[in-house]
Order: C-alpha cells, then structure tokens, then sequence
C-alpha cells in the first residue's frame, strides 16, 4: 500500500492544504509514478467543490501533478479505476462515507489502494473513512445514517484533529475521556490521536509516523495508560491489531 | 409538558449535578407535586450507575424528591410508569437514545411525559435525546447505530455544551462551523445552541431560556446570521417549528 493519512488540512505557518506532509506526498508520488489523481470531494459542505479541488492542485502543481474532482466524472466508478491516486478531503465524515457507500465506491477504492497499489491521501474524514468504521470522528451526524464500514485501509481506529486540551472552563467531556468512552464499549480495539500537524505513512507493509510539528501521537486502549509516540518510533505493531 | 433541559451538569462554583438549574426544577416539583423520579442512567459509561444515582439523589434531596435508578428496576416500562418524573443522565448520547429503542422506552416516555405531564428533566445527552433527532450531538459513535429519531418532545434541535471558542492554535472545525454543515444540509431546522450553565424550561405550552451564569443562547439558521438570547427573552416561537 501507498497511504498516507493527516490528521488535518492546514497548520499555522504552512498555508496550502496539506503542505505540512508534502514530503511524504512527494516519497509516494516518486515511488509509484502517480501523476493523474481524483479528488474525493463529498465532506465538503461549507465550500466548493471546484475550490477544493484548485486548493490541492495548489498544493500538488509543485509534485507535476494533476487533481480533477470526482464530483465533474460522469461515471465515478471509472475515474477511480483511471485514475493513478486517490486524495480525500476533509469535511463531514458522514456525509463522505455514506456518498462513498451510495455511489458503490468503497470497494472500487479499497480495490485500487489493495491491489493495485494506487496512493491514497486523506486528510481529517479523508483519514476517519481509512479506518475499519468512522467511530472515532469528532463530527455532528448531520444526516441520518448508519454508522458503516469505512475502507478498513488500517486496522486500526484514528482520531484526526486529536487534542488534549479544553477550552478554558468548559465542562463538556476531554477528547481523552470521549475516546475512554470508545474503549470502554469497544475493548479490543486500539484508538490512535493524531494531532494536528501529524499523519500516518503506509509504505508497502510499513507504518511511520511523521510529526512536521514535534507533537506526539497517543495510543489509547482500555484500561491501559494512553502511550506517547514521537516521529520515527516504532508503531508497526499497529499494523497487526 | 413540565419540561427542564440543561446544557450540562455541573458549571464552576455549583458542585452538585443540576445545582444550577435547582430553582427551576423546585418550580416544577412544587406545580406537579411529583415526589418519586426514575433516573435514566445509560448514557453514563465512565462512572457506575449507581454512583450516577446516588450524585443526583443529594442534588434532589433539597427538594424532598426520591431518586431511583432505571437500571435497578425489573420492569423498566413499568418503573417509568409508576414514577412521578423522569431524569436522564448526560454522557455518550449514541449509547443512549439506541438502549432506549432497544428497551422499547421512547414511546413510553413520551407518553408519560406529554399526555400525562410528568416532569422530565434532561441535562446535555439528556438534552439531546428530547428533540426531534440526535443529530446534533457533540459526542463520538461510538457503538454502531442509526441516527434514530429521539423523544421529540421539542420540535427543534439543541446543540448542549455550546461554545464558541475553540483551544488556541487548533484548526479543526469550530462549533459554529459544525452547526452550519448540519444547517447546509438541513435548510428548514433551527439549531439552539445552549452554553454551559444554561437551560430551557418547558412549562405548559409556554418556553423559557434560563441563564444561570449570563451566558446566552445562539439560534442558527441556514443563511440566517445567528441571533442571540438572554434570559428572559422571548423564545415562544421556537416551539412553533
């Protein structure tokens, strides 16, 4: 596999979509020769499609690549399969993984990143829907939905935009406590938060974490105390959940 | 309806669960009479349900009111038959509403509060299951469940734990952003976002915003600049949805 999962879009200081993990995108796009990739649009609710996909063109023009939007195909299924890579938005991870369902994409995606090797790039719902289940997302189910499969890319749940703090006085439950909640229903099931400016790389069989801010991913299962991993420690074990 | 929905439990200075929402719910004992409250515990995965019980049993003891827990009971439709009022516990909203359409409770509840007008009194998962849906939860999927239609004892949608700033430096989406995503897909629903230390009364007919901290409600529309209440001020149409 050819994956590379981020926590979110932007980071103070890097004003481009994506640009904090451009060196890994890079990596990928060397590797696998990948020039022509599709956008997958749909957890965009805010803004325009059209912009979103000018925004990561921005950010690939630099690689020599080329980023149509899936939502300008006529026939999706196909675009995915002529495609070289696959990038995915951030957004409403609802939305996305139920469009995903309804247009019958999961499988044509997991098909091309399985077998044949093709990138995946997901950002925040780009990263939740990589995941077996979209549990671990920070988002309001704004429709009405089954909570379903996602691409079960990793076998591992992701909490993107993962943080530790609470805005001052503010009594709603910590992202920590919200994730001890997870594990308490799900305990066999190992949550990893990724901080904001952080992203996981599949390469082949082999995970790496990459900080391009120095914060530190945390492992949390059940009834263990959460575990602090730094950019180049070693987290294959994550690959045999 | 004798309705009490809080944005939260406990807010800085009032240590007790619903300490600052007492007066309004002396209100509501004093006109029903009621005595005996089932607690609705499910949503509590962190902490036990009895220790749940025992928390809102010192809050209601200042009123002379008898606390007993739903899960203590046998028979739960029937528990919640006999029962003068009904309490529903915060905590992880989806673990909620879903043990609720399992135990075959919303109708019963409904029931108990709008045809025979017991008191219910909600605090922020609480809260959320007395609308129409649960789509505006704050909280993690963490259980696989449809987006299930919820109590509807109000005809529109309460945000609880609102709040408008978001830690320094994070980038993920604001509240207010949220709110907009599920208003872009939901264009005729309003969205009442309730801060901390703040609740709605429900008596009769009529709908009352309670500030316990001066706090003010914020009402989203789709494409509507968000309007903002104080206590006191006249909230009626909201019940006209």
């Amino acid at each position: 596999m050819n994956v590379v999962l981020l926590s979110n879009g932007i980071i103070p200081g890097k004003n481009k979509v994506m640009e904090y993990g451009l060196e890994t995108i890079r990596k990928v796009v060397e590797k696998t020769g990948a020039r022509k990739f599709v956008l997958v649009p749909y957890a965009v609710i805010r803004a325009s499609h059209d912009d979103r996909v000018a925004a990561v063109q921005e950010t690939l023009s630099e690689l020599g690549c080329e980023v149509i939007g899936l939502h300008r195909c006529e026939d999706p299924v196909t675009a995915i399969e002529q495609a070289d890579g696959i990038i995915v938005s951030g957004g409403n991870t609802w939305v996305l993984n139920k469009t995903l369902h309804d247009l019958g994409l999961i499988n044509v995606i997991r098909k091309a990143v399985i077998t044949h090797n093709k990138p995946y790039i997901g950002w925040s719902a780009g990263a939740n829907i990589a995941c077996p289940t979209i549990r671990t997302t920070n988002d309001m189910p704004i429709i009405t939905s089954v909570v379903m499969n996602s691409l079960n890319l990793v076998p591992f749940q992701i909490n993107p935009h993962y943080i530790e703090a609470s805005p001052a006085g503010h009594n709603g439950e910590t992202r920590d406590q919200r994730i001890e909640e997870f594990l308490a229903v799900n305990r066999h099931e190992v949550v990893a938060g990724i901080p904001e400016g952080t992203l996981f790389h599949i390469d082949g069989e082999t995970l790496n974490f990459i900080s391009a801010n120095g914060k530190s991913m945390k492992l949390f299962r059940h009834e263990v105390a959460a575990e602090v991993f730094q950019e180049d420690d070693n987290v294959q074990f994550l690959m045999d959940q």
